[in-house]
């Protein structure tokens, strides 16, 4: 049961980091200029590392011999977690299966997302589990920068042009509805807590909308929890597999090789 | 040698219906209107109805026993044709690949498509091939259609509001280059003239041009073939194999359940 729980909330931390990664991977070869489509794609490669470690861990788990048996999970391995489970087995978060849209909307969701992982993964690293615990130490330098980046792009879209702070302005109106899930724990992450390994992140939400709102003010955007959007509806189901219809789409491109190919090695 | 020119030839039409269809159906649920909405969805199952039956043929000739055997398409079924290829052994024209994009460009590219569509299956109906024939004569109804439904759009657009003009240019700016495809013959389209049941496309082209000009002059378009596109460069390859990326995409999606789980049934 507890195995379970853990292996349940490592493909949740691997999930959301593998779809986002997929999301800005798309922009490779169309950013708006050539050092910020490296910037996201490099990102990308970023949450694509973080995604292997947290499978292979999700793998090792499975095929650990103390592990419950059945569900035809035995010999999984990193890629099938990623190439062949199907969608309503995914994990992640609403927020990271959103579309890319223009730059702003990218950017917000990067923000939004990379604020998050911040603070989860700095709790992350007391985690009771040693893996999970060394992952987030490896990954919190390069989350600290994904920070950094998107803060200073929401600043320079919000504070640019009329043009770039109405995109960005839109881009909060349809973003802002996915915001809510990720401090709504599923059900595994409230066992996860109960045992010790997992982060609480309820009480992430304080310290993710501070930061929203310091950088919101510098990018002279309206604060987004507090501007008209107390109690707004959010968008829930992600992280228990009910996810928005971006996500069937997302899965077929990045597993079509693996599906039409089974098993194909380079 | 010539059941495989009938083969490739068959498989050419089919490809060039099921790809607008399934570009089309990409707006199902999204049109500018209701019943805008219905009408594209209908197009695209006439086009599906049409692919059907040309797999259906294909299928036949190449589970023949006289076709030349190898290349593991031995017992080849409509579905097998249409899920299981990759994205090299489609022979659609580029046209049809390309994006929805606005509701102009989806006009547009129905109305070069539908007005080409129109002229060849009216040839193909004296077919050497009684197949062949019988499915142009019973798709010309539907085709005749498509011609008029897309015609009194482009009109609309055309002859509408400055943006929708101006949208209707856009469209025009961007999909030129993918019509001179249709009248340039490729291998298997230059043999089946020769064995007397293909249609000879380079002849269609004057009168595909009239029409187009006719309906751009209610529209208030420049003339397209005209109006400074004279031996404007013209993108080839998709009746060969060789694709634009979009093609990559459209097969990842319409593929995907068949990959995923291969021989299911409903």
């Amino acid at each position: 049961m507890l195995k379970e729980t853990l292996y349940n909330y490592t493909l949740h931390l691997a999930d959301n980091a593998l779809i986002l990664a997929q999301r800005n991977s798309e922009w490779c070869g169309h950013g708006p200029v050539l050092e910020q489509d490296i910037a996201i794609t490099n990102i990308s490669l970023d949450l694509i590392g973080q995604a292997r470690s947290l499978y292979q861990y999700a793998a090792e788990l499975i095929n650990a011999s103390s592990f419950p048996t059945g569900g035809g999970r035995e010999g999984a391995t990193e890629d099938t977690l990623a190439y062949l489970r199907d969608v309503r087995e995914y994990k992640n978060c609403l927020l990271v299966e959103q579309p890319n849209g223009d730059w702003a909307q990218t950017i917000l969701r990067q923000f939004f997302f990379s604020v998050y992982q911040y603070g989860l993964y700095q709790r992350l690293q007391q985690s009771t589990d040693a893996t999970l615990a060394a992952i987030a130490e490896k990954s919190l330098k390069e989350v600290t920068y994904h920070v950094r980046w998107s803060s200073e792009w929401v600043i320079r879209l919000g504070d640019g042009t009329p043009e770039s702070h109405q995109r960005l302005e839109n881009a909060l109106e349809d973003l802002w509805a996915f915001t809510g899930e990720l401090f709504l724990p599923a059900g595994y992450e409230l066992e996860a807590v109960k045992a010790g390994f997992g982060v609480n992140v309820s009480a992430l939400k304080a310290e993710w909308e501070q930061k929203v709102s310091e950088i919101f003010a510098e990018a002279t955007l309206p604060d987004a929890a507090t501007g008209g959007r107390e109690g707004a509806w959010m968008q829930t189901g992600g992280k228990e597999g009910v996810h928005t219809e971006q996500l069937g789409y997302i899965l077929a491109e990045l597993q079509y090789m693996q599906r039409a190919y089974p098993g194909a090695e380079w």
